[in-house]
């Protein structure tokens, strides 16, 4: 089946935003097996969006819009679509009455616009929408599917991973089977080389690779009459990476990420752990966090950006400041140490670095940072050199202290191994 | 007039990569003034893609195609433009002598291939490639312009910036110029609603409203013959809108984020900032961080995710928790006080709420977040429901700490407006 996919928004047509979610559905939708020819973008006018969609149905099974459903005038989305399929526009009482919720139990006040978002096309399926008040839609007509989708991408996904994959992919057919094998602490290219035999000689199933900050996702997906076929043909290939990449896969499973897999780790070895972090600034310990249950180890976050405060709240030393300066690995040491500390906490992780755009010189250039990892009362200190703006070396770093952290519980004192 | 860009790949179409050109070259377009009303993506494929051009062709007077300049037998943007237009493919001497240099020079075998790339269309303009192989094409047949880019980024930006953007702004009569008006605390609905009129009777200038979290941006766009008249036509509504949204208003310079903004606050009051975070779990503190310069600003930050640490780092009574629950507005108030007590700053953020997925109650809910700011020994907490999943309650919570800091620091202690 082909599928065709339209973004709406002027924003994306002045170049306001980058229109990731095309390449998100795209990445999906050929996962599911589908065909795509093309890709459009088109701005919040009815009669160019209502050619847009004409021209779509002509040449493609399934056409999937995002944007355009917000509960302003400009949002147009719906209406085109019902006017093109020949549909009137009803209210859905359960989308008003979630957008009510949503808004009220927000103290937001409900505006007569935002009514406007509960109609949807006669005989159309209504998507919840759990992040948003706009409810996506599927509307089927002839051999024709409409798919509308709300623009934001974290109302999107959310909503595509739970209800449009799942239709999707009943309407194909054969299944499509995937397992996506996560490895962290080793680069793109370095992956790529260690894999290259499995890719050239690839077939069913096929590999491909996905590179994430600090990560790399190894995508094993096979095709076959039924599930149990996919799996059987994907299982093989995920033991032979297994035995490729070892201890630095942390998981196989998609739910589960990188802080995720550290948390589990920690929970399992009854270890708990506190950070201390300079130009991350906080970062570590929000991605830890970001973990549900994460309160049962996470003792204590401590953000020390200026040389004072390393001193004054985690016990740097004035003399190791002197010396080394902020950014070296004997700080980075003291900190992880001074949060073991004050903290009682098994673990400690420390960040230090210069995140750019100012502060680098020729001995100390932007990018280099130091992150120490303190386990059980043993110590480590990696020195790294990140490329990019100062978000993409945060960001980097981030990731960096999660893997070294995992490197060391399991260096040091893990009694568990990483389960599936 | 009237652009329309065309990305050619099926590696967008596949998903393996995001379209940033189109987002660059359409933010170019819209500052030179061009109206962009479609943007396209089809694959490496011939037929679809004369179809995708003669439809571009009908439609708009400048069509840009990125993509498909490469060497291989894959790349068909060339030969497909040349047939589409009516014209014969000839080699360009000089683009052969170039390529060559280009190959040789790095040591690089040229294959016979490679000399595909110096064909160009009878009677186009060659643009040469500073950072690859492939040269831009500039092609005008009657009234329409056909403008042939490499699909790379680093070759496409040096060339569209040093060649191509000079050859468009000498197309067009007259100018764009827009400000944007950056509002923080106030819903998108609610800011619609507010300006419905001047949307309404929108004509030279525009307004269009974008939501981002915790924030609605307004931009005003204005056509003139000059800058100097588009700027006197965006000046009068920029000002109706600082009426109308006052306060609430945090900068209209499209560099300026919300938590600079905050910092720029702090620091023109002489102020200290530290953050006492539970739900949040340093995102406060790190996008504060993220602010070059907040070192001068910045004293501490203090994640206390648990009870105990609640008590033991920052000081919130046994008492207030086992009587009023660690999310709550006693806590919020004690957090922020125990962060300006330990760390000496003159302002103090504290954030605790039940972020989900688990952890709400009848009584307390997922999204139910308290956020507390002290200033100068004057405090204020503030209750808030945020829907979604556990990321956005964390981001809005971020959002609205941002705006309740500003809020805070306008009413209690700040001698210093925000200033343009």
């Amino acid at each position: 089946m082909v599928v065709e996919l339209i973004s709406v928004g002027t924003e994306i047509l002045l170049g306001n935003i980058v229109n990731t979610n095309a390449a998100y559905l795209a990445e999906q939708c050929a996962s599911l097996g589908l065909s795509c020819y093309y890709q459009g973008v088109v701005g919040d006018n009815a009669e160019r969006l209502q050619g847009t969609l004409q021209t779509a149905l002509e040449r493609s099974d399934i056409v999937i819009l995002g944007g355009g459903l917000g509960p302003t005038q400009d949002d147009l989305t719906k209406e085109v679509t019902a006017r093109v399929l020949g549909l009137k526009l009803v209210e859905d009482a359960h989308s008003r009455e979630r957008i009510r919720e949503y808004l009220e139990t927000r103290g937001f006040t409900v505006t007569e616009n935002n009514w406007k978002q509960a109609l949807a096309p006669e005989g159309a399926v209504v998507i919840d929408n759990e992040n948003g008040t706009a409810p996506g839609l599927i509307i089927e007509k002839g051999d024709k599917r409409v798919i509308l989708l709300p623009g934001p991408p974290n109302e999107m996904r959310p909503m595509f991973e739970k209800s449009i994959y799942p239709y999707l992919n009943e309407l194909q057919p054969g299944v499509i089977y995937s397992k996506t094998v996560k490895v962290c602490g080793v680069g793109e290219s370095v992956a790529e080389t260690m894999i290259k035999d499995l890719i050239a000689a690839q077939d069913n199933p096929t590999i491909a690779t996905y590179a994430k900050t600090g990560e790399v996702h190894l995508r094993v997906t096979a095709k076959a009459e039924n599930e149990k076929e996919a799996r059987k043909l994907v299982k093989p290939m995920v033991k032979e990476l297994k035995g490729r990449f070892g201890n630095s896969i942390y998981t196989t499973d998609t739910e589960v990420t990188l802080e995720k897999s550290v948390i589990d780790l920690l929970a399992a070895n009854h270890l708990t752990v506190s950070t201390a972090e300079s130009c991350t600034g906080g970062l570590v310990s929000a991605r830890l966090i970001n973990v549900p249950g994460a309160s049962e180890v996470f003792k204590a976050g401590y953000v020390s950006y200026s040389n004072k405060t390393k001193r004054k709240l985690i016990g740097v030393k004035r003399s190791s400041l002197e010396k080394y300066g902020a950014v070296s690995s004997v700080v980075a040491k003291e900190m992880a140490k001074g949060a073991a500390m004050l903290s009682k906490a098994d673990v400690t992780v420390s960040v230090t670095g210069i995140a750019g755009p100012d502060g680098g010189s020729e001995e100390k250039p932007v990018g280099l940072v130091y992150i120490g990892c303190q386990v059980c009362g043993k110590s480590a200190v990696k020195e790294y050199h990140f490329k990019g703006n100062r978000n993409k070396i945060r960001e980097a770093s981030v990731s960096a202290a999660l893997s070294l952290m995992r490197e060391c519980i399991l260096q040091y004192c893990s009694s568990v191994m990483f389960s599936e």
